[in-house]
């Protein structure tokens, strides 16, 4: 049977499975979460054995130190994995929820429900552990999933998918509704993505490479972020101590992830006053300035910044450095270079912050608070499956709601059209 | 200068005036509609002739007199664009509405604020009246417009446009918030549909020729429905008076449009009685039926229906019959032929209705009403752009709220990540 046969097999049967698990009840979902959970551990042995396959043929193929680590599950990694689905079995049931039920002048009756939304294909990269995390979300969402990891990773998540879908059918549960796409080259991605038949929604996770790839060969709605260029303003008003703090910590708490600090601008009137002090406290911290003209003239052994810095995900200790002339140049840089992920204002004015939060066009924006604070489980959704700075549908961190939709329901009693 | 060029100069400086738009009052946006209004019926005899150059070269083309009537900016044309105007302006502003406003265990306060999708592009066909309402909604919901019509109404669409940019410069507002693009070839549109960094969104209306076009080239999130075939299933405990006026409604109110009853199930149970009075009914009304070889059993003059017929949109006064087992039989066939638009079902058990309500997958599931409610004003959304049954972001009728996306913002007062 060729990939593309299998391929397309597998997605009509996940789209079958959906209709299962869109109408199961919160009661059976969590106990199969739970189930998931006392399997995981009762097959430690088997996974981690499958797991080690994937490390020795890794370190054959010369996978970085930091590759391996991603890729190993070990004992750490297997406690959060089953953390996680008893985190998301704890989570209230998005489906079924009915809102905005109004009485229509026609006499009917008319509201919306939240479904979910059918089958979701997840592709990612090395992180074996992502097969767990988001099968958990989308089965408690209602959804059916199909997951397509990275190659090297192929053993563990086909032994991990292999040990859910067996709770799925001992719950008697079409195991369908979990599958791990067992060819992993690039062609049969670029099949998946053509099955808008079959398949809802395309959630890529990775480098920003990978997730270029899915959005510029999918028919199907994708939901993303190529990056995280997050910005901070610090106003002419703001108290220094505060925005050194919240610089420091954008920039230093986890350098290497999306909603870390990339770009500090700072007003023209406490230039002077404040780059001194953030300089020391970052230099402290290991962070490399790269400044703007008006910047070195400030903090002379900065070093100068060239024109990719502005909008560089540095993704390491590494901050751009711009002074402005007024909040209005912060905002023109911000849409020129943002990436629409988070942008936060330090500031003591009252009209400057509220301008802030209406004008600045991102997932997340922020008044006087760390650029750290963008995600799912801080922002109070729960567990989340990615963020999305695309405006459709979902903007910023994705939790169960955001695996849904909803659709109209009309209760009438005969109601015709005049 | 290439079309290219000047496609994309336009959707460059469409980005830039939706910031502008993105901040106007809504008692700028209500003065700018109810000044299009006017300046429509002050410009009317300049339209008209504009409009009179594309009917004479439709009629040269050989166009049918009932495309040419779509095409025709008449007095009654004219008069419901600048009601429309004025129906918009009276909608309430969605945005910057705020929502889910919570503190989190950190300090911080998280809610959603309402905040417009960016750029809009439309594609639609021959009407030229979709370019002042298609307008008038995304100017409302504070997003920029780049409107694409068909061919046959270039002097039309340009003439309209015009005129209504014309009032956005005198209110001081960049008309780049509102353009027509000036080249009509498929070419031109595909180049559109590739300018991801500068359109939001595009919302195809017309066939599903050139829907499934837009759909498989665009790189932009797409908003669409293909076709509406709308079910309808007659439960063996209808009311047998309420499921007739029910089908004929919903088949011979408006039979070219989307939300016409295409198919009608009937439970075997009620067949014999209830199959020999709605086809006396649509007869009489002149409907064609197709039916099952089980309905023919009842209905001995009824066309037999071929394999072609199920899942078929016909558009007109013609109707599919089957009789099915029971509502679990109803619903695999929904499953396989239905287009996820609307389906209703005629039922007095309690039970039935609530489980059609939740299982089936469609952008409007109804109880005992006509499928032809299924439109943004009859479910109190106000004015409709289209109708959505792509499930992400909009599941249905679309009115100003789905013109819009909802961002997090958070108010700190110095909170950092531990």
């Amino acid at each position: 049977m060729s990939v593309q046969v299998t391929i397309e097999k597998m997605a009509a049967q996940a789209k079958k499975a959906a209709r299962v698990m869109a109408s199961l009840s919160s009661e059976a979902k969590n106990r199969v979460l739970l189930r998931m959970a006392e399997a995981l551990l009762a097959n430690q042995e088997y996974i981690q054995a499958e797991n080690g396959k994937d490390l020795v043929a890794g370190r054959e193929k010369g996978l970085s130190a930091a590759m391996l680590d991603r890729l190993e599950l070990s004992e750490k990694v297997m406690q959060s994995m089953v953390a996680g689905l008893h985190e998301v079995a704890a989570l209230p049931d998005p489906v079924g929820e009915v809102s905005e039920m109004a009485n229509r002048p026609s006499g009917i009756t008319v509201g919306r429900m939240r479904v979910p939304l059918g089958v979701i294909a997840m592709i990612y990269e090395s992180r074996p552990n992502v097969t767990v995390d988001a099968a958990a979300l989308c089965l408690k969402s209602g959804n059916a999933i199909l997951l397509r990891g990275g190659s090297e990773a192929i053993h563990s998540n086909l032994a991990l998918a292999k040990v859910l879908q067996d709770v799925l059918a001992a719950e008697d549960i079409d195991p369908a509704a979990l599958q791990v796409v067992p060819t992993t080259d690039r062609q049969a991605v670029n099949f998946l993505l053509s099955l808008e038949e079959y398949i809802d929604l395309v959630i890529p996770r990775g480098g920003e490479g990978l997730i270029r790839f899915v959005a510029e060969n999918s028919r199907i709605p994708v939901l993303k972020h190529y990056k995280g260029v997050c910005h901070q303003f610090v106003d002419a008003s703001a108290e220094i101590k505060m925005a050194v703090d919240i610089v420091v910590n954008g920039k230093t708490h986890r350098p290497g992830v999306c909603n870390a600090l990339e770009c500090l601008l700072v007003h023209q009137d406490i230039a002077a006053t404040f780059l001194p002090e953030v300089a020391l406290a970052l230099t402290a911290a290991g962070v490399e300035l790269r400044g703007c003209p008006r910047t070195k003239a400030i903090v002379a052994d900065c070093r100068a910044a060239e024109d990719g810095d502005w909008g560089m995900e540095f993704l390491d200790l590494i901050l751009a450095v711009k002074v402005v002339d007024d909040m209005d140049a912060a905002m023109d840089h911000i849409a020129r270079y943002g990436s629409q992920h988070t942008d936060n204002i330090v500031t003591a004015d009252y009209g400057n912050a509220q301008r802030w939060l209406r004008e600045i066009d991102a997932s997340a924006v922020m008044v006087n608070a760390s650029t750290r604070f963008n995600d799912g489980g801080e922002f109070g959704l729960g567990a989340e499956i990615g963020i999305s700075t695309t405006k459709l549908h979902a903007y910023g961190p994705m939790g169960l709601k955001e695996l849904t939709t909803k659709k109209f329901i009309v209760y009438g009693d005969g109601q015709v059209r005049s």
